[in-house]
């Protein structure tokens, strides 16, 4: 039976780590760290997320608040008050919780936040940085699943992976960490070989390159697609995607992409849904906050 | 044996669209399109590089200038002069020939240009662009890869292709554009399953993915990398790399990755060294710079 990579063990250690980091940042002089979490509109599902995020930044000692907007508001109203909060000092991190409403252009929502208080990586500097494998803020999804993979002890050194799905929040950093090379200035350096596929990988293509993957990264949405006759015994396998469901007696439950009850039963280790890389999530989202905090406080100026 | 990719006469019928299209937008009333090379040092190759640009230029319409510096000038300055160029006019694109010397930055260098002003493509907000699929200034290399191949009619769709080498200026952008999707901003869509490799992609691995690809780009500058065993039947194979060596009877000559002579039995298509990759490069420096002519023309501003 594959090690279950406990994501919420491990954020929970990350988050007592920050935690303390965060209070010797307070202790050497430094303001309380401070997030900023806009949500626009009534979603429930973001609602959720908006609030697990400023309970786990409390937890964390980061001083996290909620600025609620109708989704009546214009894009040039929530532009402005991104611009607000990008010139207050007292201000370290500013999420702008997705969707915005189809009213609003995303991108440019994403590019008016400073890149130094982006505490999702979303604008285009930080994604730059990223792919040039220059220090950054890095997305935190992805960030999360770099750092299981790396506090879990999976070797990553000229080893196959494959990245299923080419999101930009998700698949394309994490394709993009994966091959990093020790010597640029992030100094990351996973080095593995890494395969990208998509919605038009063919099924065969597919099965052919998990089945030759020493870790398999899936984030796509669909449910049992990765099944057990793909996955390499011993393998990694880490399960990003998360989809709300209907079983056969209609009680809803959350799976992620891949056949669990099969592939656990091949896989070396294995990421379980709820509780892998979900909390993992939130956690990197505290990392880059205290980060921001760093970045500002440094008046570090990367673009000039 | 292979259909040879011919670099030369695809480049030539693409400097002869841009003469056209050139010819069309000053005839719109618009300014010749111009080009700025700041070479600094006496690296021979680096000035051989710099007066092919400028001569496909003036073949194109281009208005090329070079502006050479001795190597003793500092960063300060040479920033200076970046800015100047910026704050100009009359400059559409602003080329700074690479290596610059030890004494400078080289990544502050390339983001001292205008993004919009950028005809190589190495800003961080044009490398942001392009992993994001957005509109952008692509490195000239990469693209003339990208277009040898749609111009040649390669079938990507949902191909199995590999990527060698994993240089930002080189294997990065084309791995990203390789497995782009048709429903981001850029158009481009060339939605095929792309693996990287490098230099700790154990030498079995590399046998391994090559051999079961659809398309093989190769970016290292090793010869001979690409052995015949390692090409499927029928595959195309794109060699960026080249490298002079000398041979058993002591004359020096330009080599690419590609163990050429037996690749090309096995290929169904491959790219000569040289005459391949290396006339598109210079082919899309040109695209590049009518973009930017067009780009400030409009005064386009996506970074707020």
């Amino acid at each position: 039976m594959a090690k279950l990579l406990d994501g919420k063990k491990i954020s929970k250690d990350i988050k007592d780590e920050l935690k303390s980091q965060i209070q010797d940042w307070v202790n050497e002089g430094h303001r309380v760290p401070s997030l900023q979490c806009i949500i626009v509109g009534n979603d429930p599902a973001s609602h959720t997320y908006v609030r697990n995020k400023v309970l786990a930044a409390k937890y964390c000692g980061i001083n996290a608040e909620t600025i609620k907007f109708e989704d009546t508001i214009t894009e040039e109203f929530l532009l402005n008050k991104i611009k607000e909060l990008n010139e207050d000092d007292e201000v370290d991190g500013i999420l702008i919780q997705l969707p915005v409403p189809d009213t609003m252009d995303e991108r440019k929502i994403c590019n008016a936040v400073s890149p130094f208080k982006d505490v999702d990586g979303f604008h285009i500097v930080n994604v730059g940085q990223l792919c040039l494998d220059m220090k950054t803020i890095v997305p935190a999804t992805a960030l999360g699943v770099i750092e299981m993979i790396k506090r879990s002890g999976i070797e990553t050194h000229g080893r196959r992976a494959v990245v299923i799905g080419r999101s930009k929040n998700v698949g394309m950093p994490i394709a993009i960490m994966l091959h990093t090379d020790k010597k640029h200035e992030s100094g990351l350096g996973m080095d593995a070989t890494v395969t990208i596929c998509h919605r038009y990988t063919p099924k065969e293509d597919l099965e052919f390159y998990c089945q030759n993957a020493d870790i398999i990264v899936t984030a796509t949405g669909i449910p049992s697609l990765v099944k057990a006759n793909m996955v390499k015994p011993g393998a990694t396998v880490i399960d990003v995607g998360i989809t709300r469901i209907t079983d056969a007696e209609g009680k809803t439950k959350l799976v992620g992409d891949v056949d669990y009850d099969e592939v656990v039963k091949v896989a070396g280790a294995l990421t379980p849904v709820p509780g892998g890389v979900g909390p993992m999530t939130v956690a990197m989202l505290m990392h880059n906050t205290l980060q921001a905090a760093k970045n500002l406080s440094e008046q570090r100026i990367k673009i000039q």
